[in-house]
């Protein structure tokens, strides 16, 4: 299965250039893959935070990120944001993300990103509910590509 | 009549004191303009700045703005962010926004912008179809409050 | 007396039209208050958030905002931020912020913070050491105005 | 040669559990890389973009990034970030950015961008002097890595 959300190229997106830039494009990114989580293991990152105290729970943060750009994001486009588990580890998570503009590919993003105790900085394993959900996922997922 | 549309805070959007960051919340309510001014003119951001060529058009930017916070904004909150015009001059248009969670009030902004050739950096009267519309949407709007 | 910082306008601190995306402008004068703050009170925000843990200090939200721009800000110019104490209340304080290229006004932002406990949300009265500097401050500060 | 530039972590470089975004992190790596073309080829990206009009001048686009977090950066630490050319292509240069921490590594990015002429979106060659200062600067760095 792959989670899917859509955002608008907005003004303050965009560079001098007239298109996306790319801090601002991962930020997007970053949204979408909390919307991802939140769909996939049912809670969002302020109760992952904020649970147990501000500062006292789990933190998810991303640890190694590789990004493609096939082609420039522009003002006014609606971005497509598909995401898609690849592999669970016992703390770390790897997803693949492929964001498209009317079916044609601008860029794709491989991210990891690792659950963690904020107190201490230490990897934390999944919940076991966590993890079947989505080990279910990746179990249903196919390499997404654009369609156009 | 005012335009309403929705944010839900994320991560990006705070600070380490764990609340909505006043720069990146502005953005949102400029998001929000954006979209207030696609729905009211009909016209997007792009459309007025791409239209004749990248820089060559017209531009909408921000001349005078006034916030007042009321209560912090927390993650994962959603954000009701309600935008209605106030006064329409030759080249300029005061609107005022509320922005609120489940009813209660967070923030309100009041801004100004006027639109400008930017090639010129010169204000430019609003056509006429735009100022028929924005007059129309003035005449209906009431002063927004959040409703408990 | 009053403290500057220069900051350079980044690509990523400009939209599409070319010109400073206000958003930006107001991170940069944030980041402007907080040296104001080292250099007048000796802390940091770092050390108001964290010294007794995260989420259990202080903090300074901005409450209260008011900016008018003058003249565009473009890619590439060095910003003058010079800001100077207006008023120090039991828990708050009224800073206004000019902001100049070579001499010519840009924009100029008046604020309100208020020193908060994080924790209950409760304004908290200044430490009478950091307000001994910042009314000594106050008494020396004359209304800044670019020079040309 | 490798060129370093100094950046504090700032309240809106930071995200609610209290460590560097990942998004602005990488924003401030760009505006190093801005600092680097300045330095090294002797124009900045405004002469680049506005030199011949605006969006009628060359970009630098990223095209590929790659990004690896050996470690969370914190509110108020002094980033150190030091870039360094790889390879040079006709059209297309790869940076080696490493970010530290008194010392001690952070994070680590290669990125390549491309020259490109931003009316038609066609990779551009590098001018022969931009070329000239490049290699010679491949010729004399070495592989950085934190001193500790």
């Amino acid at each position: 299965m792959t989670v899917s959300s859509q955002h608008r190229v907005r003004m303050g997106d965009c560079d001098t250039a007239g298109i996306g830039y790319f801090p601002r494009l991962l930020a997007l990114v970053d949204n979408a893959v909390e919307d991802w989580l939140v769909r996939t293991v049912g809670i969002d990152r302020a109760g992952m935070l904020l649970g147990q105290g501000l500062g006292q729970g789990l933190g998810l943060p991303t640890v190694d990120l590789k990004v493609e750009f096939t082609a420039p994001c522009r003002l006014g486009e609606v971005l497509d944001i598909a995401i898609a588990p690849l592999r669970l580890g016992t703390t770390s998570i790897e997803l693949t993300v492929s964001v498209c503009v009317a079916g044609a590919e601008r860029f794709t993003v491989k991210l990891v990103q690792v659950l963690t105790m904020l107190v201490t900085g230490i990897a934390h394993p999944w919940p076991s509910d966590w993890r079947r959900s989505i080990v279910a996922q990746i179990a249903t997922s196919h390499h997404e590509e654009c369609d156009q």
